[in-house]
């Protein structure tokens, strides 16, 4: 089928035509539509009644092109149906985390989904402030379930290796394979450095050959280690809350690998988000900062407790190493596996961290720092963290070891 | 297509409606047929002309159950078309040291090869004191390259992920995840003990919590990290030989796995074969223990060189890692590669070693002495040094220290 790219005046008859939004909209002739995508890759849409406000969706297209680039940057549409079931298996595991999938077509590449009305994108609310006390424990929720459900001490074999199949996401890795683990200690022309950043911080990133090796082994780990269905992209931007709710949106970069990357890339948007805070003056700006460590152990802390506790609750008579003849032996591998994932975690943040500096992506809460020096301070602080993250990760003790880094 | 299995006497009529036979076979009138599959799987069968016995071929058909135990253990026969596509591909990468496919039938689930008339398995020659000079050699070589020219540092990532994908090997998979990883460590019915194989032997491995997180990390790995297309069951009763020529045979297991496994599976195997040549009187078995040892030392010295000679050669401007800006990365990059690729290897072969004892299939070496007394006491060496391997890895320097851990 040839692509067509849906417009706002083509969405009330589209909608209508759909029998899943006849039974939630009283009416089509009063939508009002709004084109509100500002990631780089799709078409997001809001559509909303006006005479009844609460009826309202969102259609989410793929085109099949990079839209922050254009046309010249072609990606096939098949991201789409990795997004379309990433959403309805999250959703399944997290319905209280993750928006309902209303109508998927894949001919079209678009979703017709759940609208946030009263939730907003995480970094942006941090930015302005505010702050919600359950997010650490929901998206520890949301990684324990996700990953543990997803992965082989849950699934039986043939169903974990084909669901390894099935996210197959050739194209949307490569870009996390290029941006994240490649061109930040490349000098690659997809960097932007901020120039008041001295060249000497970044030659220290780039040509430490102990990092590289490490940050090489990681990128490894990222193609070759098919453990659980990632989110993939899971740092604030891909998160949205209100005071109670926290759901976690945007799964396109779904994919089976290591879980300490989706662990790993959440506390890094926590640690950046400390840096680029702590360039700002004043209580509310501490207040944020320490929000943010605290979230990040809880993160961490609520995830590990919750991944274990479901963990030794699947645990059937023959669990994963077998029977437990001497009655340590489960729990002795389950703690050299979290210790592994921890290691994991840490260096995967760094490699985030580094790419947030370097790389193409920037995170708000530094690339808006309008004074460059003072960014320039934030992201010399940031890549210090990542630093210590990638060399010194297997000497961590505990999460609170690590937040002590951060705050050095 | 209902599967039926071919008969000596089906032999003659299906060889000659197939054209690539033609070509093969002067004529079809004298063929001799005889059944000599000795494995779990499949059945085997030699034919040959007898008027000019070099017109002569292998066929090999896959039945939906295991051979060994029956009808009442199925097995689909997917795993002939994973045998026929492995062949191929290793043959493209190795004509030298792979036998060659002349037609495959997926419908009948079999293979029309190259018969190895002058070869025999090595296993059975080794045993029968024969040794020969370039196996290590030639080994090397098709395990640097089969690895590497199917890894992530030769293929794109669509392809390699692609190839996956087709190499997903579900059932045969799931016998090494059971046989090796978990049934003997679990006391499993499946298990077979030399009677004169003490419990405290048994319960000593069993019974550590220590080694059995080691083995889970091991099973772990096997089941997640698609690294390579491994052959998956690369023991010396899957390789030929004569003086001059070694080749690989038997591919059915393989399947996108962690490297060591390959490596480490035929290092135990060598190891295994000296603990049960070492329960042998006389200057032969000391000749053969030796050949042992110093084919290990070249296998793993051959496949690290010539692996990471290729690496080399094939590294392009932008290699794994990315740019080497500062003239060490990648060097770094990949010692650190080679050196947690030793720890697997070694792993993975005190995960065989134990096997070959405590599990299912024994190996002849050792299975065939005939003195229960003295069959243990190559069984307790053997599980000693698979403790070794096991708890140790990480602290060998290298392989010659680790053939001293053989020797002790």
């Amino acid at each position: 089928m040839d692509f067509h790219r849906l417009t706002e005046g083509d969405m009330p008859g589209f909608l209508e035509s759909l029998p899943a939004m006849q039974a939630r909209f009283t009416a089509f002739d009063a939508l009002e539509v709004s084109e509100v995508g500002d990631g780089n890759l799709n078409f997001v849409y809001i559509v909303t009644n006006r005479r009844f406000p609460e009826e309202t969706v969102v259609v989410k297209q793929a085109v099949p092109y990079l839209r922050v680039v254009g046309e010249s940057w072609p990606l096939t549409r098949h991201r789409m149906d990795i997004e379309t079931a990433a959403l309805r298996h999250f959703r399944a595991l997290c319905p209280q985390h993750v928006p309902e999938v209303f109508h998927a077509d894949a001919d079209r590449s678009l979703v017709v989904m759940q609208r946030l009305r009263e939730h907003r994108i995480l970094r942006g609310a941090l930015i302005d402030g505010q702050l919600f006390p359950r997010v650490a424990e929901h998206l520890a929720t949301f990684m324990a379930r996700s990953l543990f459900f997803s992965s082989d001490f849950y699934l039986q074999p043939a169903a974990k290796r084909e669901a390894v199949k099935r996210f197959t996401n050739v194209e949307l890795c490569k870009i996390t394979e290029d941006l994240i683990f490649t061109h930040p200690y490349d000098d690659s022309s997809t960097n932007s450095y901020n120039e008041a950043l001295p060249r000497t911080a970044i030659n220290r990133i780039q040509h430490n050959p102990h990092l590289r090796a490490v940050v090489g082994e990681l990128k490894y780990a990222f193609m070759t280690r098919a453990e659980a269905l990632l989110h993939g992209d899971l740092h604030v931007g891909s998160v949205m809350v209100n005071a109670n709710e926290t759901f976690v949106i945007d799964p396109e970069f779904a994919f089976y690998g290591p879980m300490g990357f989706d662990v790993g890339v959440l506390l890094a948007n926590l640690f950046l988000g400390w840096c680029g805070h702590g360039a700002r003056a004043g209580a509310e700006s501490a207040a944020t900062q320490r929000w943010l460590l605290d979230s990040a152990a809880q993160s961490w802390e609520g995830f590990a407790n919750q991944f274990t506790a479901l963990w030794r609750q699947h645990e059937e008579d023959s669990g994963f190493i077998g029977c437990d003849l001497d009655g340590h032996s489960r729990a002795m591998f389950r703690d050299a596996f979290m210790r592994r994932l921890f290691d994991d975690t840490l260096g995967f943040a760094g490699c985030e961290m580094v790419r947030r500096v370097l790389g193409l992506a920037k995170v708000a809460e530094i690339a808006q720092i309008e004074d460059l020096q003072t960014r320039a301070g934030a992201e010399i602080r940031a890549l210090r963290i990542a630093e210590r993250l990638l060399l010194e990760r297997r000497a961590a003790t505990s999460i609170h070891q690590v937040l002590d880094w951060v705050r050095a």
